[in-house]
C-alpha cells in the first residue's frame, strides 16, 4: 500500500471560496456575514471534485490512500478573529470528513485548527476533539505562524503551545507543522514562507527541549524538511555548538520529514541523509507545483517516480517510506486500516 | 588559486565588542555614547587576531584569498537609528580594510552597509563609495531585512533598493545577500534566519523582473542558496506556473551560490543541480559552525574537502568554483589580482 501523508483539499467546489469571500467581507460589514447554512455543497459535487482530480491522479500514479486536510493556503489564520477562524475551520474540516466518507478507501482526514494570532491555542481543542472523535481524523496541521508571515507567536517549544501537545499525546496523533498564506510581501507563500517555516520549526525544536516534556509527541516537517536535509551538516554542527545530543537522539524520535521534494537529486539527498524511519511518502498533490517538468516529461509533484527511480531506497526501505512509517507515526490511521482488514 | 568569497571578521579584538556595547548603551543614554576615537585597536592586535585564526586555518586548508567583510551577526542593523548604523559600519569597514592592508595577499575587503529599518537605502551610498574608492572593496553585503527577523522592508525587487543597485552597476560590484542577527524569537540567527533569508531573496527575484532593469547586477546567495538547490524542482515548477522563463535564463545570469554547505551530500547536491558557472567557493570560516564533525574527523566548515572529494566537480570545473567564477563575479577582485601579476 502507498500512503500519501500530505494532501490538501485544493479542489473544493467554488461555492466554498465564494462563501469564504463573503465571510471575509463580513468582518468589515457584519450585516453581510453569511450563515454556515448558506453554504451548500452536495455529495455529488464533492465526489466530482475529487474523482476528476486527486483520485484520478492517485490512480494514475499508483498511490492508495491520502491523509487529507483542508487547503493549507486557505487556512489564512491571520484573517479575522477566533470566531472567524473557528467557523471557517469547522466548515473545511467537515468537507474533508465528507470526502473521507464518500471515498473511505482513498482518503482519511487530518484537521486544520481554528488558530488566530494572539489567541491561546487552547481555544483550538474543541475543534480538535470533534475532528478526532466524530470525524475520525488521524492527525492535525499546526500552524507555527498564524500571523501569516509576521511570526508573532512564540516558538513551538514555548509552553504557549502545550495545550495542543497535551491533547495530541492523549489522542496519540501527530501534527504536520504547516503554515498558511503569507500576508508579508517579502515571502512568497509556497516558494519561501512554506520552506522557511519548515526550517524554522526544526531549528526551534533543535534549540529547545520540547521532547523531554513530550517524549511521544510527533511532528511531521513537510516539504522535505525545508532546508534541513540539505544543511544537515550545519544542523549537526549547530547542535554540537549548543551542547545538544546527536540529532538522531535529540530530535529523530519525534520529527519526521515528508517527500514533497520535486526533483530526483532532492529526493536522493533526503533519503541519503535522513534515516529511512523518519521519511514519509507524500506529494502534496494537487498543490503548489502542478506542471510537467520539461526535463522529465512527468509532473514535478509525482514524487513516487523519484522513489521508484532511487538506488538508495530499496527493498524494505521502500515499504517503510510508502506505508510502515505512516502507520507508526499515525496510529489512528493504522487502527482504521486494521479495522478494515488492511 | 583558491578564493573564499565568504569570510567575516568574527575574531576582531574584544575592544570592538566593548565599544559596540557602549554605543548600544548610548542609544538610551546619550551622555555615555562613546566617540569613534575611543576605540583603539593596534595593527599588532589586528595581525594577531587574523594570524592565529582565519589565516592559520586558510593555510592549513589550502585556501589563498578571502573576500572579507565585517561580522554578519554583529551588523545588527535593527539596533538604533541610521546614525548608529552609520558610525558602526564605518568602524567595521575600516577594520576589514586595515586587515586587507596588513595581509594584502590573503584578504580583500567587502563592505557592510549602514542600513537601518525604514530608512532609504540611498543613505548607504556614501559609505559604499568610500569603501570602493578609498578602501578597495570588491563587493558589498546587502541585508534584505534590516529589521532583524521582522521583514518590514519591501522585497529586493522593489524600487526601494534601486539606489544601491545603480551604484553596484556603476562600480561593477556584486552584493552578497546576507542578513544579520535575528531579534525575532522565532528565528535562530544562523540555523533559521540566514537560511530563510537566502530562500526568500531567491524567490523574490524569481517572482520579479529585477534583472530586466539591471541586466548586469549580480547577487550571491550565501549558505549554498538556503533551501533553493534542494528544492530546485519546486523553483523550476513555480517559475513555470508564474510564466517566467527557465531559471537559467531568468536568474542564473545574475544569481550565484556559495559553497557554505557543511557536509558532502549537500555539496554534491549543489554541484549536481546548479550550473558550475554559478557556484563560488566559500566556507564562512570562522563562523557559525566551528566544530569538528565526528562523522569525518574534520571541521564542518572545511568546505574545500567536500569539493576535493567530489566526483561531480572535476577538471576545469574545480578551477571555476575555486577561482575563475569569483574573478568574473567580482571584477574588481580580478583587477586587483592582475595588478599584482596574479
Amino acid at each position: 500500500m502507498i500512503i500519501d501523508c500530505h494532501g490538501h483539499y485544493t479542489t473544493a467546489p467554488k461555492a466554498l471560496e465564494d462563501w469564504r469571500n463573503r465571510q471575509i467581507a463580513g468582518i468589515e460589514d457584519p450585516a453581510s456575514m453569511p450563515k454556515v447554512g448558506e453554504l451548500k455543497i452536495s455529495d455529488d459535487e464533492l465526489r466530482e471534485s475529487i474523482a476528476k482530480n486527486q483520485l484520478r491522479l492517485m490512480t494514475e500514479r499508483g498511490s492508495d490512500l491520502t491523509i487529507f486536510s483542508p487547503r493549507a493556503s486557505f487556512m489564512a489564520h491571520h484573517i479575522g478573529d477566533f470566531q472567524v477562524s473557528s467557523t471557517w475551520a469547522a466548515i473545511c474540516n467537515e468537507l474533508c470528513y465528507r470526502v473521507s466518507q464518500l471515498f473511505p478507501d482513498h482518503f482519511i482526514p487530518a484537521a486544520m485548527l481554528p488558530q488566530s494570532p494572539g489567541v491561546d491555542p487552547a481555544t483550538c481543542i474543541p475543534e480538535l476533539v470533534k475532528c478526532v472523535q466524530q470525524y475520525g481524523n488521524v492527525g492535525i496541521n499546526l500552524n507555527p505562524d498564524p500571523s501569516g508571515g509576521h511570526w508573532t507567536s512564540p516558538p513551538l517549544t514555548d509552553r504557549h503551545w502545550y495545550p495542543i501537545y497535551e491533547k495530541m499525546v492523549e489522542y496519540d496523533i501527530p501534527a504536520m507543522v504547516h503554515v498558511s498564506t503569507s500576508c508579508n510581501a517579502c515571502f512568497h507563500t509556497t516558494g519561501a514562507h512554506y520552506l522557511n517555516a519548515d526550517t524554522t520549526a526544526f531549528m526551534q525544536c533543535l534549540t529547545g527541549d520540547l521532547f523531554k516534556d513530550f517524549p511521544t509527541l510527533r511532528l511531521i516537517i513537510p516539504h522535505g524538511g525545508g532546508a534541513v536535509p540539505y544543511h544537515w551538516g550545519r544542523f549537526r554542527g549547530l547542535a554540537q555548538e549548543l551542547k545538544k545530543p546527536l540529532l538522531k537522539d535529540h530530535l529523530l524520535n519525534n520529527i519526521f520529514f515528508d517527500t514533497c521534494v520535486y526533483h530526483q537529486p532532492g529526493i536522493d539527498l533526503l533519503t541519503k541523509v535522513i534515516p529511512v524511519d523518519n521519511i514519509l511518502f507524500a506529494s502534496e498533490m494537487i498543490g503548489a507545483v502542478r506542471g510537467i517538468d520539461p526535463e522529465t516529461g512527468h509532473h514535478y509533484d509525482d514524487t513516487r517516480r523519484y522513489i521508484e527511480a532511487s538506488s538508495i531506497v530499496v527493498g524494505d526501505d521502500r515499504h517503510k517510506i510508502y506505508e510502515a512509517n505512516a502507520r507508526r507515526v499515525y496510529p489512528r490511521l493504522d487502527a482504521a486500516l486494521k479495522a478494515r482488514g488492511k
